[in-house]
């Protein structure tokens, strides 16, 4: 990469590794929320008012943390193709994200309007609301700085670090959210002693800290960032940020030496 | 900044501003745990079999959340001074959250054991022992490898990102902890309606998350990093990562630019 920025070198095999063991985390966690709501919870009907409520933690955890997570893993898996290509992917995960935890909200709203149960009380769903309305908004917002036509690269180069900031934060908050969405479940039950659906639940909480945090260290780990294509480079003294705006180029991949 | 990197420039508006707010906003968090239990709970009494559990929440909330995050924001916050007094300073802060929170913690195993509870069986507790247990060890290593003469600069320099991540996970793990206990602890109450508890509960959640994210927000701007001082430029060369290491020098404070 050095002395020649414009050109991609192959991809860091602790990347392959590390995107390899997400993925790996990423399936055990749908494996476990499913296991959860076959065998201990009586599976999936939507129109069952008790099993209605099934679809939404494993919708939720499709979506907002599976797809999501995935969504920002293109810029790290997708080093060399076009740049357009990889945020149109970037946001059509997203967007599909977003499909899938809205019949997981759907759901729940449902099976609570069928049972007489009360919404949004409890910090769960405060947390959860708050994750998926930013969510959208996040959405919006980088469909209309990145993708459609129009908008200067200034307003770009600006939005884009407060893109990537509220897109990890908001990340986070939906793993926090489905670790209080686990624990609301569990108490709502019996969880009073070692009983084996408790231990499920806490292993799936656990498997998504882990999932949480490999994504978080491939994300921030400078030199697994996305090289600069070719093409990009014409108008990555737009992109970039000014040196006054950001002392010592920060972790913009192209470096003047 | 730009063109002398040896002197540091005033400290940004922006971040005092910033770390301004997160002072408030922990002294909020503070404050509502303290009404909680306090105007809730009965208050606190180490040696009542029932208010000595009070004394768990606000000591894991002062020393895994408030001083943990203040101990992050001191490289930020103290720009020109030595850069070993903060060091000192930053382990100092996490030594003192330690014990805090290992008050925190004697206090909720002798509350379950004068009432014959169960211990760490919810998601709650696992979280919470990962996350001391991580701690306890990344501030042993942290002193090993930074403040204990000796350990070459080397192994500091390929030390020191892997710390910085970790401390990071850590600290949001721990705002995931105190949401996970906070639920717990309003669920096994009463929690089936808008009653005011629930909902001082749920504030406490919401100014939890507004803390970590600032946090993290002032932690991730590249610009508000620590500038480096005069007696470590002579280091600098030997500390910064080499360019094969981290593609396009990263977030290094050093530009040869």
């Amino acid at each position: 990469m050095e002395g020649s920025p414009s050109t991609a070198g192959p991809r860091p095999l602790g990347l392959s590794y590390a995107v390899g063991a997400s993925q790996l985390l990423g399936v055990a966690v749908l494996a476990v929320v499913g296991a959860w709501m076959g065998h201990f919870r009586g599976g999936l009907a939507w129109e069952s008012p008790q099993l209605q409520f099934n679809v939404h933690p494993l919708c939720m955890i499709l979506g907002m943390v599976f797809l999501q997570g995935d969504a920002l893993l293109v810029y790290r898996v997708f080093r060399t193709e076009s740049k357009r290509a990889t945020k149109v992917l970037h946001g059509l995960l997203h967007g599909l994200a977003l499909l899938v935890a809205l019949v997981g909200l759907v759901a729940v709203f449902q099976y609570h309007k069928k049972n007489g149960f009360p919404d949004l009380y409890s910090l769960h769903s405060w947390c959860g609301i708050l994750a998926v309305a930013f969510y959208v908004l996040q959405w919006l917002m980088g469909l209309g700085a990145f993708l459609f036509p129009g908008a200067p690269f200034s307003l770009r180069s600006r939005y884009k670090p407060q893109h990537a900031f509220f897109g990890a934060t908001l990340f986070l908050l939906s793993i926090a959210t489905a670790l209080l969405g686990i624990l609301e479940l569990l108490i709502f039950k019996t969880y009073s002693a070692f009983a084996p659906e408790g231990l499920l639940g806490n292993a799936l909480g656990l498997l998504l800290v882990g999932f949480g945090g490999l994504l978080g260290y491939i994300l921030t780990r400078e030199e697994w960032r996305r090289p600069l294509q070719g093409e990009e480079m014409a108008l990555s003294m737009d992109f970039k940020k000014l040196p006054e705006e950001e002392e010592g180029g920060g972790g913009s991949p192209v470096d003047p030496r």
